[in-house]
Protein backbone atom coordinates (compact mmCIF):
# COMPACT_ATOMS: atom_id res chain seq x y z
CA UNK A 1 0.00 0.00 0.00
CA UNK A 2 1.00 3.35 -0.98
CA UNK A 3 2.22 5.25 2.37
CA UNK A 4 -0.40 8.05 2.71
CA UNK A 5 -0.89 11.06 5.43
CA UNK A 6 -3.58 8.65 7.14
CA UNK A 7 -1.24 5.54 7.59
CA UNK A 8 1.82 7.25 8.26
CA UNK A 9 2.60 8.68 12.54
CA UNK A 10 5.39 10.49 13.23
CA UNK A 11 8.12 7.97 15.57
CA UNK A 12 7.18 5.03 12.44
CA UNK A 13 10.28 3.30 11.72
CA UNK A 14 11.04 1.18 8.89
CA UNK A 15 14.20 -0.73 8.89
CA UNK A 16 16.11 -3.10 6.65
CA UNK A 17 19.13 -5.55 6.58
CA UNK A 18 20.42 -3.56 3.30
CA UNK A 19 23.61 -5.95 3.36
CA UNK A 20 24.92 -8.85 4.72
CA UNK A 21 28.57 -9.39 4.88
CA UNK A 22 29.70 -7.07 2.11
CA UNK A 23 32.15 -8.69 -0.30
CA UNK A 24 35.29 -7.27 -1.98
CA UNK A 25 33.46 -8.35 -5.18
CA UNK A 26 30.51 -6.02 -4.50
CA UNK A 27 32.89 -3.06 -3.72
CA UNK A 28 34.57 -3.84 -7.28
CA UNK A 29 31.00 -4.08 -9.08
CA UNK A 30 30.47 -0.80 -7.50
CA UNK A 31 33.61 1.00 -8.53
CA UNK A 32 32.39 -0.76 -12.08
CA UNK A 33 28.94 0.99 -11.63
CA UNK A 34 30.06 4.16 -10.92
CA UNK A 35 32.97 5.08 -12.52
CA UNK A 36 35.35 5.59 -9.63
CA UNK A 37 38.09 3.57 -9.38
CA UNK A 38 40.03 5.06 -6.39
CA UNK A 39 42.41 2.50 -5.32
CA UNK A 40 41.47 2.79 -1.74
CA UNK A 41 38.51 0.69 -2.70
CA UNK A 42 40.05 -2.23 -4.88
CA UNK A 43 43.58 -2.18 -4.48
CA UNK A 44 44.62 -4.22 -1.42
CA UNK A 45 48.20 -4.08 -1.55
CA UNK A 46 48.20 -0.05 -2.50
CA UNK A 47 45.46 0.29 0.44
CA UNK A 48 47.74 -1.94 3.53
CA UNK A 49 50.75 -1.00 1.97
CA UNK A 50 51.11 2.73 1.09
CA UNK A 51 47.88 4.17 2.39
CA UNK A 52 48.35 2.60 5.59
CA UNK A 53 44.92 1.10 6.11
CA UNK A 54 43.91 -2.09 7.27
CA UNK A 55 42.03 -3.08 3.93
CA UNK A 56 40.25 -2.01 1.30
CA UNK A 57 37.03 0.27 1.99
CA UNK A 58 33.69 0.80 0.66
CA UNK A 59 32.78 4.08 -1.67
CA UNK A 60 30.90 5.86 1.19
CA UNK A 61 28.42 6.02 -1.91
CA UNK A 62 28.06 2.60 -1.88
CA UNK A 63 26.77 2.51 1.40
CA UNK A 64 24.36 5.51 0.90
CA UNK A 65 23.52 3.87 -2.28
CA UNK A 66 22.48 0.64 -0.27
CA UNK A 67 20.45 2.75 1.98
CA UNK A 68 18.58 4.22 -0.81
CA UNK A 69 17.08 1.19 -1.63
CA UNK A 70 15.78 0.47 2.39
CA UNK A 71 14.30 3.91 1.08
CA UNK A 72 12.62 3.62 -2.51
CA UNK A 73 11.06 -0.01 -0.94
CA UNK A 74 9.85 2.17 2.14
CA UNK A 75 8.43 5.26 0.17
CA UNK A 76 7.62 3.55 -3.30
CA UNK A 77 9.05 4.43 -7.05
CA UNK A 78 9.90 7.44 -7.95
CA UNK A 79 8.62 9.54 -4.65
CA UNK A 80 12.34 10.11 -3.31
CA UNK A 81 12.65 13.75 -4.28
CA UNK A 82 15.96 14.62 -1.49
CA UNK A 83 18.21 12.65 0.34
CA UNK A 84 21.06 13.31 2.40
CA UNK A 85 23.99 11.85 4.70
CA UNK A 86 26.63 12.76 6.78
CA UNK A 87 29.43 9.84 6.37
CA UNK A 88 30.51 9.19 9.94
CA UNK A 89 32.56 5.86 9.77
CA UNK A 90 34.11 3.89 6.96
CA UNK A 91 32.31 -0.27 5.90
CA UNK A 92 34.60 -2.92 5.42
CA UNK A 93 34.65 -6.39 3.70
CA UNK A 94 32.43 -8.63 5.85
CA UNK A 95 30.09 -5.61 7.45
CA UNK A 96 26.35 -6.29 7.40
CA UNK A 97 24.40 -2.91 7.68
CA UNK A 98 20.96 -1.94 8.78
CA UNK A 99 19.12 0.85 7.53
CA UNK A 100 16.53 2.41 8.95
CA UNK A 101 14.12 5.48 8.48
CA UNK A 102 12.46 6.87 10.75
CA UNK A 103 8.99 10.12 10.10
CA UNK A 104 9.98 13.30 11.13
CA UNK A 105 7.11 14.67 9.71
CA UNK A 106 4.22 14.41 7.91
CA UNK A 107 3.29 17.87 5.74
CA UNK A 108 2.35 20.12 2.69
CA UNK A 109 3.91 21.93 0.31
CA UNK A 110 3.16 23.50 -2.34
CA UNK A 111 -0.16 21.14 -2.29
CA UNK A 112 1.53 17.95 -2.29
CA UNK A 113 2.11 15.97 0.37
CA UNK A 114 5.17 14.80 2.08
CA UNK A 115 6.94 12.70 4.71
CA UNK A 116 10.58 13.58 5.85
CA UNK A 117 12.37 11.24 7.47
CA UNK A 118 15.51 10.26 9.45
CA UNK A 119 17.71 8.07 8.27
CA UNK A 120 20.81 5.84 9.51
CA UNK A 121 22.58 3.33 8.53
CA UNK A 122 24.32 0.83 11.48
CA UNK A 123 27.11 -1.76 11.54
CA UNK A 124 26.70 -5.36 13.11
CA UNK A 125 28.43 -3.63 15.88
CA UNK A 126 25.63 -1.01 15.94
CA UNK A 127 28.18 1.13 14.96
CA UNK A 128 26.50 4.21 12.84
CA UNK A 129 27.96 4.55 9.52
CA UNK A 130 26.13 7.10 7.92
CA UNK A 131 22.92 9.57 9.20
CA UNK A 132 20.85 11.26 7.43
CA UNK A 133 17.57 12.02 6.21
CA UNK A 134 15.77 12.26 3.46
CA UNK A 135 11.92 13.73 2.01
CA UNK A 136 9.53 11.71 -0.16
CA UNK A 137 6.03 12.65 -1.51
CA UNK A 138 3.11 10.81 -0.17
CA UNK A 139 -0.43 10.35 -1.72
CA UNK A 140 -2.69 12.95 0.18
CA UNK B 1 47.47 19.68 -4.22
CA UNK B 2 45.40 18.96 -1.36
CA UNK B 3 42.84 22.26 -1.37
CA UNK B 4 43.40 24.21 1.46
CA UNK B 5 42.35 27.69 2.91
CA UNK B 6 44.70 29.86 0.96
CA UNK B 7 44.17 27.53 -2.39
CA UNK B 8 40.02 27.99 -2.39
CA UNK B 9 37.99 31.21 -2.84
CA UNK B 10 33.79 31.57 -2.71
CA UNK B 11 33.15 30.98 -6.42
CA UNK B 12 35.87 28.70 -7.28
CA UNK B 13 33.92 25.97 -9.64
CA UNK B 14 34.59 22.32 -10.67
CA UNK B 15 33.48 20.53 -13.21
CA UNK B 16 33.44 17.46 -14.89
CA UNK B 17 31.43 15.41 -17.75
CA UNK B 18 30.63 12.49 -15.26
CA UNK B 19 29.30 10.29 -17.92
CA UNK B 20 29.23 10.51 -21.71
CA UNK B 21 26.48 8.92 -23.48
CA UNK B 22 25.13 6.70 -20.14
CA UNK B 23 24.37 2.92 -21.64
CA UNK B 24 21.98 0.69 -20.40
CA UNK B 25 24.49 -1.80 -19.04
CA UNK B 26 25.94 0.63 -16.74
CA UNK B 27 22.12 1.40 -15.13
CA UNK B 28 22.44 -2.59 -14.88
CA UNK B 29 26.21 -2.82 -13.34
CA UNK B 30 24.38 -0.55 -11.20
CA UNK B 31 21.40 -2.08 -10.04
CA UNK B 32 23.95 -5.34 -9.27
CA UNK B 33 26.52 -2.87 -7.60
CA UNK B 34 23.80 -1.38 -5.05
CA UNK B 35 21.24 -4.41 -4.99
CA UNK B 36 18.63 -2.16 -6.42
CA UNK B 37 16.90 -4.15 -8.86
CA UNK B 38 13.54 -1.98 -9.30
CA UNK B 39 12.62 -3.10 -13.03
CA UNK B 40 11.88 0.75 -13.94
CA UNK B 41 15.79 0.95 -14.19
CA UNK B 42 16.37 -2.60 -16.21
CA UNK B 43 13.25 -4.56 -17.54
CA UNK B 44 12.63 -2.28 -20.71
CA UNK B 45 9.08 -3.87 -22.03
CA UNK B 46 7.77 -3.54 -18.49
CA UNK B 47 8.98 0.05 -17.95
CA UNK B 48 7.37 1.03 -21.42
CA UNK B 49 4.77 -1.35 -21.44
CA UNK B 50 3.11 -1.27 -18.22
CA UNK B 51 4.53 1.93 -16.55
CA UNK B 52 4.37 4.03 -19.17
CA UNK B 53 7.45 5.84 -18.95
CA UNK B 54 9.68 6.05 -22.78
CA UNK B 55 12.13 3.84 -21.87
CA UNK B 56 13.87 2.42 -18.45
CA UNK B 57 15.84 5.31 -16.40
CA UNK B 58 19.29 5.88 -14.04
CA UNK B 59 18.39 5.10 -10.57
CA UNK B 60 19.14 8.82 -9.13
CA UNK B 61 21.11 6.92 -6.75
CA UNK B 62 23.23 6.28 -9.83
CA UNK B 63 23.30 9.92 -10.80
CA UNK B 64 24.43 10.86 -7.24
CA UNK B 65 27.12 8.81 -6.72
CA UNK B 66 28.68 9.77 -10.90
CA UNK B 67 28.23 13.27 -9.35
CA UNK B 68 29.95 11.92 -5.88
CA UNK B 69 32.54 11.00 -8.15
CA UNK B 70 33.07 14.79 -9.37
CA UNK B 71 33.37 15.60 -5.70
CA UNK B 72 35.86 13.41 -4.72
CA UNK B 73 38.30 13.71 -7.56
CA UNK B 74 37.98 17.59 -6.62
CA UNK B 75 38.06 17.65 -2.78
CA UNK B 76 40.15 14.33 -2.34
CA UNK B 77 40.16 11.06 -0.59
CA UNK B 78 38.49 10.84 2.62
CA UNK B 79 37.84 14.31 2.82
CA UNK B 80 33.76 14.37 1.98
CA UNK B 81 31.59 14.36 5.06
CA UNK B 82 28.05 15.56 3.47
CA UNK B 83 26.46 14.92 0.38
CA UNK B 84 23.08 15.72 -0.11
CA UNK B 85 20.72 16.18 -3.64
CA UNK B 86 17.83 16.88 -4.87
CA UNK B 87 16.40 14.66 -7.46
CA UNK B 88 15.38 17.23 -10.32
CA UNK B 89 14.88 15.41 -13.53
CA UNK B 90 15.10 12.19 -14.88
CA UNK B 91 18.30 10.67 -16.56
CA UNK B 92 18.18 8.08 -19.51
CA UNK B 93 19.77 5.81 -22.16
CA UNK B 94 22.16 8.24 -24.17
CA UNK B 95 22.63 11.09 -21.69
CA UNK B 96 25.29 12.92 -21.22
CA UNK B 97 26.07 14.52 -17.70
CA UNK B 98 28.13 17.39 -16.24
CA UNK B 99 28.61 18.30 -12.89
CA UNK B 100 29.67 21.19 -11.10
CA UNK B 101 31.24 21.77 -7.79
CA UNK B 102 31.02 25.60 -6.85
CA UNK B 103 32.91 27.04 -3.15
CA UNK B 104 30.01 28.46 -1.31
CA UNK B 105 32.09 28.93 1.53
CA UNK B 106 34.97 28.58 4.00
CA UNK B 107 34.79 27.91 7.39
CA UNK B 108 36.31 26.08 10.94
CA UNK B 109 33.94 23.87 12.86
CA UNK B 110 35.36 23.02 15.97
CA UNK B 111 38.99 23.42 15.07
CA UNK B 112 38.55 21.57 11.83
CA UNK B 113 38.91 23.48 8.18
CA UNK B 114 35.63 22.88 6.15
CA UNK B 115 34.47 23.78 2.58
CA UNK B 116 30.88 24.21 1.58
CA UNK B 117 29.94 23.42 -1.94
CA UNK B 118 27.10 24.11 -3.72
CA UNK B 119 26.54 20.97 -6.18
CA UNK B 120 24.35 20.51 -9.64
CA UNK B 121 24.55 18.10 -12.32
CA UNK B 122 22.82 19.01 -15.58
CA UNK B 123 22.45 16.48 -18.94
CA UNK B 124 22.93 17.56 -22.22
CA UNK B 125 20.26 19.93 -22.92
CA UNK B 126 21.79 22.21 -20.01
CA UNK B 127 18.61 20.62 -18.15
CA UNK B 128 19.31 20.14 -14.50
CA UNK B 129 19.12 16.59 -13.23
CA UNK B 130 20.35 16.97 -9.39
CA UNK B 131 20.94 20.02 -7.29
CA UNK B 132 22.35 19.90 -4.14
CA UNK B 133 25.34 20.84 -1.36
CA UNK B 134 28.55 19.04 0.22
CA UNK B 135 31.01 19.73 3.01
CA UNK B 136 34.61 18.67 3.07
CA UNK B 137 37.51 18.99 5.34
CA UNK B 138 40.08 20.62 3.71
CA UNK B 139 43.92 21.40 5.11
CA UNK B 140 43.92 24.45 7.56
Amino acid sequence: MALNKSNLTVGDEHSEQIVDNLTRTQIIQYAGASGDYNPLHTDEIFTTKVAGYPTVFAHGMLTMGMTGKMLTNYVGDGRLTKYGVRFVAQVWPGDSLTATATVEAIREEDGVSLVDLAVTTVNQDGTEVIKGSATARIDG
